[in-house]
């Protein structure tokens, strides 16, 4: 009698006050793909050209090194920035011969001022966790890192305005407000290892994205060197300023393109004093959406989160990462967190919530749990599928938005598609944005499988006017389909923008913008 | 016994289930200053010099009346077109001789790509209830009014996405979507007759701004037409799209001189089951900020709006308005709301945060309001001094953001500079945003008023690192005061972007940026 099991079940979870202090953080950890097995860049797309950039000479590298005194501050030697040349998930690798690690905003400036004289073209690395080959060097990019760019630099209780350099690691950013009763509006698998200043050039969106909204209305000010080495200083800590263009929003999202972000001000939420986590497991993709639509009116200001995992995604946890699910199987499985103020109106709202779900039969199995470390385990559930994945080779990694009434229908498609040519096809993401991770695995890059997977996926998206990439940006990767997602009279205003801030095309060239 | 009296008042009033649907509009009102006694813009200040722009001639009229046929949508005469040349506070008029009315984007493309050709200068105009002077003609610009784009083109009920025409007034958006359980992620007192075009445009604030954020977030999309006529098709309804620079940010905000926006998708909330309104009278500014850091933990995630009064301000409403207050006189007022999904938990925790607030002595008497015609009396206090101001004769006005410590030091130290030479000096506005409203009047505009005014009031705010205009914009009045609050390399940024989106300046000139 799975209802009953179910109700039982879930009651004997049921709330009391806890804190997530979870640090969940898969995508620090090392893939197990050697980082010289990862095919050149350069190889494995032999028609690109390397743009018109100078040639890194040993006087570039005696400038700066005088310029960068100290030691690990300028990287030459191979082995050194291997990691530097070579992307998260292992499909990318460049050739850069230098890295730079600048402390300061005066030396970022410095460096940039050089390249563009120079005419010597740049790659900005924050944790270097992107998913779309933006981060890394496509030809010989010199990289600049934003590692040591990582003070903290004031925090506003009242306010909750929190001041820093953009290398600041997103998870040591959340433990340092916690103890002010301040909670991170972001969060991301990858928080042990991203930089805040990387969050921001793509935009990343995460999991709060629900409950905090966008970057784009959380990242009050933002300190950027322009390609010419101009200090960009739009720094606000207001939480309205309405004077001139907001500049900042340009430099959220860009990826990297119209200059480095140096610093920024995050706008904080109070941290929530009670969490709870219910882990669902339900029959069809259609209850999923029915079951949100309920929490969106009865869970409301405490939802922070709606996510749902196929199948498929759970038996890669199961099967690569020796994971266990706290429930049975199911064709799909949900993850809903709430968080508030207080605890006990939560649990009468949650209890009321799932009893409902479970009396209109939309939910067949389900968990709560309320203790961090519980908490932590049915979030990994849902965050190391991407690292799981990896074990099986190589990963087509798509990541759309779509109408919410489309959403899994592209992940039958792309199953019926490709059928045994792949290990598997799974989705799993955000069904709050509209937010799909669609995955697809084989042993090793397989040309024939990615002329199967793209344009069709890309076409399919753009069929329902969804968006190619929600929220990992478009990178190396994906810029020549821009056009599935944007109008030519956007494309065309983001390279006359382009142009006119990087007029020598320094800036992490070969990303988001497609080839003419 | 204030404390013990306040208690009961509290007590008396506590909380059913109630919503708010409270249809405030102060500011679509006619104020009482007759519109020809304006003086003209270009008379007040004789140093500003016409742009070098062509002057209108009956061939360009008869070009637009064969573009828009049907009657209204030309409009030539000086008794028709003369509310369109003259802002809502009677402080700027212009003499424009050409009022457009388009009803499609494809119209609006027309006129611009044809007035961009004639170098006709464009002042784009919403519901013309700006307060900087920002959407009236300065000299003769024709007026392009987005009064007839305001057309409702769809509604995704389970996203909360709805796709509009620019020309929407705001209040007519919020009803039509309340009947979907939905709410508009913006509230102002010009509600009745702003257009959403306009909020874009403007970036504007407002009280809900606290628990919704800002526009930058909540606009999912923007079609916009540049000023050459091109449509720039950025109409997302996605909740993630991270494909390319986020274009519509630039025109959030940037006060029609980037091109007209045409239509938008708005992201709106889950409308609140549960609405109430506390009206707290409390002895300092001190303890005003003290009551909200304890709403901040206590309210949470209910809460809605924080807004304060100064006892000056509520005397406006007194004298001018005949209204009268719930409370008894204080030297400030506090207005908390709250909103939520379930009206027994959020009275819970405003009786619990009330009683606090009372036994710490940080407020000294107080009413709170579940109903919502109570709700709208009490709203009015708030949003009506604007309007209540404008009888004193002329009113100088200041929206500015300031660190929460710094916030009313500002009216202090303008009431003591300036003393009997005004009639009042007022303090009010958005605690919980930094966003102070400063407002001082004098029966007719004074000169002599203006130069103790400014620059001290930008100098005073640039000191503390505030900003200068908060959520009004900088439109035509303060548009030469931008440096106090943006930086030089930001100010040089933005004039580049204008001059590469409209070379030939067409677009709302004598607004935003400041003189070369």
């Amino acid at each position: 009698m799975r209802i009953h099991h179910a109700v039982s079940r879930i009651g004997c979870f049921l709330i009391k006050k806890s804190t997530r202090d979870a640090f969940r953080s898969c995508r620090s950890l090392h893939s197990t793909v050697p980082v010289r097995s990862v095919e050149l860049t350069k190889v494995r797309y032999p028609n690109l050209k390397r743009g018109p950039f100078s040639v890194l000479k040993d006087t570039d590298v005696q400038f700066f090194e005088r310029l960068l005194s100290g030691a690990g501050r300028v990287l030459a030697d191979a082995s050194e920035i291997e990691g530097y040349n070579t992307d998260w998930l292992k499909t990318c690798r460049g050739c850069s011969e230098l890295v730079l690690r600048p402390k300061t905003t005066e030396e970022v400036s410095a460096i940039l001022n050089y390249c563009n004289t120079r005419r010597l073209a740049v790659v900005p690395q924050g944790g270097n966790t992107g998913l779309v080959g933006g981060s890394v060097p496509v030809f010989d990019e010199v990289v600049v890192s934003t590692q040591l760019l990582n003070k903290i630099i004031s925090l506003d209780e009242l306010s909750g305005t929190l001041v820093c350099q953009s290398g600041c690691v997103l998870g040591n950013l959340e433990e340092y407000i916690a103890d002010y009763n301040l909670t991170i509006p972001l969060d991301l698998g990858a928080k042990g290892s991203c930089h805040i200043g990387g969050n921001i050039a793509t935009n990343a969106g995460g999991v709060r994205l629900l409950r905090y909204g966008s970057l784009h209305g959380s990242i009050l000010g933002v300190e950027a060197v322009l390609p010419n080495g101009e200090i960009l200083d739009c720094m606000s800590t207001l939480r309205k300023d309405n004077t001139g263009y907001d500049l900042k929003q340009l430099f959220i999202g860009s990826e990297g393109t119209l200059g480095i972000v140096t610093a920024a001000s995050v706008l904080c939420p109070q941290k929530p004093s009670a969490v709870s986590v219910a882990f669902l497991g339900c029959e069809s993709f259609a209850k999923v959406l029915d079951i949100y639509k309920e929490a969106k009116g009865m869970l409301a200001e405490i939802l922070s989160a709606y996510e749902f995992l196929d199948e498929a995604s759970v038996s890669v946890n199961k099967e690569n990462l020796k994971m266990s699910s706290p429930i049975g199987d199911y064709p799909f499985f949900v993850l809903i967190e709430t968080s508030g103020s207080n605890g006990d109106h939560d649990e009468e709202k949650l209890n009321t919530f799932l009893e409902a779900m479970m009396s209109k039969g939309l939910v067949t199995d389900g968990t709560v749990v309320t203790e961090s470390l519980k908490i932590k385990d049915i979030w990994s559930l849902r965050e190391r599928v991407a690292e799981g994945l990896l074990h099986d080779g190589y990963c087509y990694k798509y990541d759309v938005s779509l109408p919410q009434s489309k959403f899994y229908n592209l992940v039958e498609d792309m199953r019926e598609r490709l059928g045994a040519s792949v290990i598997r096809v799974v989705g799993y993401g955000h069904v709050g944005d509209g937010n799909l991770h669609l995955n697809m695995t084989s042993p090793t890059y397989s040309s024939e499988v990615m002329s199967n997977i793209e344009p069709f996926v890309y076409e399919w998206v753009s069929k329902y006017n969804g968006s190619i990439s929600a929220e990992h940006g478009l990178g190396f990767k994906k810029r020549n389909f821009i056009h599935h997602s944007k109008s030519k009279s956007a494309v065309s205003l983001m390279k006359q923008l382009k142009k006119s801030i990087d007029p020598n095309g320094i800036m992490n060239p070969y990303k988001v913008l497609p080839d003419d």
